[in-house]
């Protein structure tokens, strides 16, 4: 896939229809990309909410009536606590955030009672990343939650994005640890989680995918970078996926690249039970929409 | 500015004649490059290595017989501790990496006896970055040199950077603290560091340039993302130069931007008595052309 619009061919393609709860769904980018995709079919959304402000909202789009439900809930709070209710007890397949803030949001998302976080779970982010000078479109993490993962929140970085990439259709996704150059040395210390993650992808460690790290950019995404650097890796400048060493390295990355390379964004919180689409108000229906596409792919419809 | 290409005119426009030592100046890229600039006028080359192969290389340009030196030097070290001696003794203006091994010339550049770093400098980089879809060149520091900056190595990456912009002929440049999020906090040690910075350029510290951070690259480079995200800032979206968090988040991101957005670089080591050029063998004709205008530009010529 080279589009983030060909992720909402493929759901289309499946016929899965996933139910969606919105916590909040009071902003019109959010009801906009969700109507968008009630009418295309993939969709049944639950929103939760005022329903006044909702109805006010739906009504610049022709949904079927019978293609949505309204929970009417004003307090925010308890709308997004309803929803994080629906998904745990699987009324619905996949959380989004609507007009709360992302820090109430995440508070029921991540609660040890309520939420949908397993003891233990590590939770991360993984973005498809669209760019129209790469040929394909190129997994990104960890763009938004682990400030300066460890080598165990590095493996499930690898292990959540890898699960995206299978989805995607990639049967053995080629993973680049990356760093600023190919060479091990305790001066850049994540080159040593890349080399120990390395070693245990050959031996069985970890599964479905080729990892190989420590690589640069370069390396990572152009096929000329390993002749002219005398470089040998499995990875031959074709990642589909691109571990990053931390968060700043991460969000500059793809903020450069959404600015002046005309990159888009599609991502997903990794680790609960359930797809959590959580974006800020800010952004477009249009990003909204793909997002959603995106976690109608990962969420198991019964 | 907005090309590096403007570099080389603003050299061409003041008159210089710079003296340039090239430490083995046996590969065809740089013989180019430098053949170009002195043709151009700008530039009177001390070529140090193996005089018959240099003469050799020399044979593809028309130079003038006055226009330049050549030292029969053939042993790569001695040649580069001569190039290294003559910097040092003001007979030359300005030192370049031929085909010497970066470690095996940087030995020499950093050696306390006779080499080219002050007693206590901080050694850093800072590049010239053209990107088509920005609207002025962005200069962007540490790049190349320090893993994991601290306070007082970020001032220096400031100030240097800061006098590469005088010298572009920006009075009071705009330096944007680059983090993944404009709030400070404790989770994310770098911005501490920014706030820091901030403060003491607001008590006059830190001199003729304008600073804030942390920001992200969208708040540092895109006008609108200010009043999106409710953010006053005195960069907005208008920076000069990008005080990058560590070397990978440097390395990453101007990659990807020369891979996937059109990217132009030309760059400097920072912090020695002189301007010094190291680029790697494999980098084209172009670039090494346009790093030996910024090397003059920042060169002081009596």
């Amino acid at each position: 896939m080279k589009t983030l619009n060909e992720i909402a061919l493929k759901v289309k393609s499946l016929n899965k229809k996933v139910r969606i709860a919105i916590a909040v769904a009071e902003d019109a980018n959010t009801i906009g990309a969700i109507s968008r995709s009630t009418n295309e079919g993939f969709v049944h959304p639950i929103m939760i909410g005022s329903k006044a402000r909702i109805m006010e909202l739906l009504k610049d789009f022709s949904l079927n009536d019978e293609s949505f439900d309204v929970i009417d809930v004003s307090n925010h709070e308890e709308a997004t606590r309803e929803a994080v209710r629906m998904v745990k007890n699987n009324e619905a397949d996949v959380l989004m955030k609507g007009l709360v803030g992302t820090d109430k949001f995440l508070r029921e998302v991540l609660s040890k009672e309520r939420g949908l976080l397993p003891p233990k779970a590590i939770m991360s982010y993984t973005c498809a990343l669209e760019l129209p000078k790469y040929h394909k479109l190129l997994l990104i993490s960890d763009t938004a939650v682990l400030p300066a993962p460890d080598l165990n929140q590095k493996i499930a970085m690898i292990n959540y994005s890898v699960k995206m990439a299978h989805n995607l259709g990639i049967a053995k996704p080629k993973v680049a640890l990356i760093s600023s150059t190919e060479k091990v040395s305790e001066a850049m210390p994540n080159t040593i989680d890349y080399a120990l993650i390395s070693k245990m992808a050959e031996r069985g460690q970890i599964k479905d995918c080729l990892i190989d790290g420590p690589l640069d950019i370069f390396l990572a995404c152009d096929p000329k970078a390993g002749d002219i650097k005398g470089v040998q890796s499995p990875i031959a400048g074709n990642a589909d996926i691109l571990i990053l060493p931390n968060l700043e390295t991460a969000n500059a990355f793809y903020k450069g690249l959404m600015l002046f390379a005309g990159g888009e964004l599609a991502g997903l919180i990794q680790g609960t039970v359930k797809p959590v689409v959580v974006m800020s108000r800010s952004e477009s229906e249009n990003s909204k929409y793909y997002c959603i596409a995106l976690s109608c792919l990962m969420a198991e419809v019964r």
